[in-house]
């Protein structure tokens, strides 16, 4: 067991009808005044919109609005954000919507309480200190972004794609909803359960220590995710499954897997990065294409996890036999496992491969993960 | 799935001489006074209670001290506690050393803030509405009362052992350091490992509505804590399964397993608790002589999960298999699984069955659980 330290504080707010009482508890945690974020406009094909209004209006919140959020956010839409806040001098932000918004309103939340660009922070330039405090109503299962303190914006210029981490943006509360997610075509339904899966598998098979624990959780994610995927594919309104289906994307990456293990990696998420922020590409899309990708160039490093997860998994024998299942597995659910099914051209490997590797900078990966390494694992895919 | 509201704010800091930071951890959460309460003298024989006086001192926390704290903790020794901390303004309570010690401070840190009886709020006449906060540094896995909000407490003079359950006492933070507990006498190990399976499996069996995901981490905690309990008898400095051992037995009740869950109960913590206050057996004793009698009584009750659990946990078929794996598993570490066996006599069911029936009122149990039903189940053990 590596030593470490773990701290959730997001207190989460599961069920039917508990976005209507937003404004209620975004009042008992003593606030007074909100910016309020989401995308582009589906929350007011619903009644989510008005519900919110309504509910920050019967608590006496203030608020502004921000719209327009798009998937793979942008940097410039965050700075809209901060100049919102900064100007009305809002007491905290609050994301209505999928991961992208929940994303957009911790940068807000960060770039509010600082005088230079919040993209310093992403570029490990600055250190975070302080931020508002975030509350999200998630409408999408995917980036467990409603309950730890993980950010991933691009700055539109320059197409990096990067990330920042605090648990001073780890949302004071979120509200999971299962019926609010009822609407989720199934195209991003199959990316979420991409994306699910991606955060449990990263620390699984790079990890240097990994106690069985861990792997047993990490393996339940999987199946659960798997399993309750399948059942929403063909009955999109079962309650049950989508409940399930959320409550186990939130466990993915709220720390409870990591913790304990030692030397784990994101090379996948690294790599997708890349795909995001050059293709467009929705992010789970981009990651049912690198991952396996990735493992059938990684294997060889950690041969007995790849044969556990065959084994505990799919029960089938054998390395090969896994990875196989799981990009079968995407495929049937709709998810593309290759660059053509994603629409990216062969001649676009070279450049994905130097955005990635920039990133890999940053995370520590780019001895491992030279520009090189980039292209021959893009090369099987 | 059921609504749930999840909210588990302690900060956990895991890992080798963590506790030597103590002083400091508590500096930073801004208090400058406490009152460390630990057990019968176990942490002097170490250089536990030195490295913790040198923490507190190094920082600048002021302290008086309650020590006495004894297995199945006593009201008396927490009024004890309480006349301390008032006289003293104290400004937070630091526990340091096992469940029974975590469970006083957390009654001293309610009883501190209250004009009246801190019994009151363990029989209910009334409601938590603030706390001193809470610190502790455990040294022994099990009753994960380092990252919840449950005490429980034993009135010396009805040998009602009842209990309270707020988030205003889960700890601000707690101090896992495994090489504290390497010291733990075989016996109480058995224990430990029986309370974590207890507190997993309660609602598992009960529950009308478990999701999948829920069975799998229960059948992960039972899994992981059997497997390094079996190591641990034989190589109780192995550090890497008594760090696993005490991180699944803090899952096993820190909010996680039963969130989404419909209709868990605890009865065999109910009847154990009068095992505990009549015969003053260890709680985990207790349990198994309680556990594999229950279920004998209760599996027609919910034939599916307990064949689950037995082709899950031992790979077996059939309801009786898993009960007589689980129970023989209980034996083989050398926990008592009959009356007998924990000195308990057959002439004593009918106290324990009224002592438990009472607590079975407090926790919405009296129905199913008269004196008559528990006396049935007890008579199987």
């Amino acid at each position: 067991m590596n030593d470490f330290s773990y701290y959730n504080p997001t207190k989460i707010e599961f069920g039917r009808g508990k976005e209507k009482n937003i404004g209620k508890y975004i009042k008992e945690a003593g606030y007074e005044s909100v910016l309020l974020v989401y995308g582009t406009g589906s929350i007011k094909k619903s009644s989510l919109y008005d519900d919110t209004i309504t509910s920050l209006q019967e608590a006496g919140i203030s608020f502004e609005e921000l719209d327009g959020v798009v998937s793979n956010p942008l940097l410039s839409r965050v700075n809209d954000g901060i100049k919102i806040a900064k100007e009305k001098k809002l007491q905290a932000v609050l994301g209505v919507g999928g991961g992208s918004v929940a994303d957009s309103v911790k940068a807000i939340a960060i770039g509010a309480l600082y005088e230079g660009d919040v993209w310093d922070f992403f570029t490990q330039k600055a250190e975070i200190k302080q931020a508002l405090p975030v509350f999200t109503v998630m409408t999408l299962a995917a980036t467990a972004s409603e309950m730890n303190g993980n950010s991933v914006v691009m700055k539109d210029e320059t197409k990096q794609k990067y990330s920042i981490q605090s648990v001073l943006v780890n949302p004071v509360l979120s509200v999971i909803n299962p019926e609010l997610m009822a609407s989720v075509p199934k195209d991003y339904l199959a990316y979420s359960a991409v994306d699910a899966i991606a955060h449990s598998i990263e620390v699984y098979f790079t990890a240097s220590s990994h106690p069985n624990f861990n792997s047993r959780i990490v393996e339940s994610i999987i199946k659960s995710i798997m399993e309750t995927t399948e059942i929403l594919i063909k009955d999109p309104d079962n309650y049950e499954a989508r409940g399930e289906f959320a409550w186990v994307a939130t466990q993915a990456l709220n720390g409870l897997t990591p913790a304990g293990t030692a030397g784990g990696t994101f090379p996948n998420h690294m790599i997708e990065h890349a795909l995001s922020a050059l293709y467009n590409v929705a992010h789970g899309a981009g990651l049912s294409v690198v991952i396996p990708a990735w493992m059938k160039w990684y294997k060889e490093k950690n041969l007995p996890m790849f044969e556990r997860f065959a084994k505990e998994v799919f029960n089938l024998e054998g390395a090969d036999a896994g990875i196989n299942a799981l990009e079968s597995w995407f495929e049937k659910i709709g998810s593309p496992v290759t660059l053509e099914q994603a629409g990216i051209p062969q001649a676009g490997i070279k450049d994905l491969a130097e955005n990635a590797a920039e990133l890999g900078k940053l995370w520590g990966l780019s001895e491992a993960y030279t520009p090189e390494v980039i292209s021959a694992i893009l090369q099987k895919a």
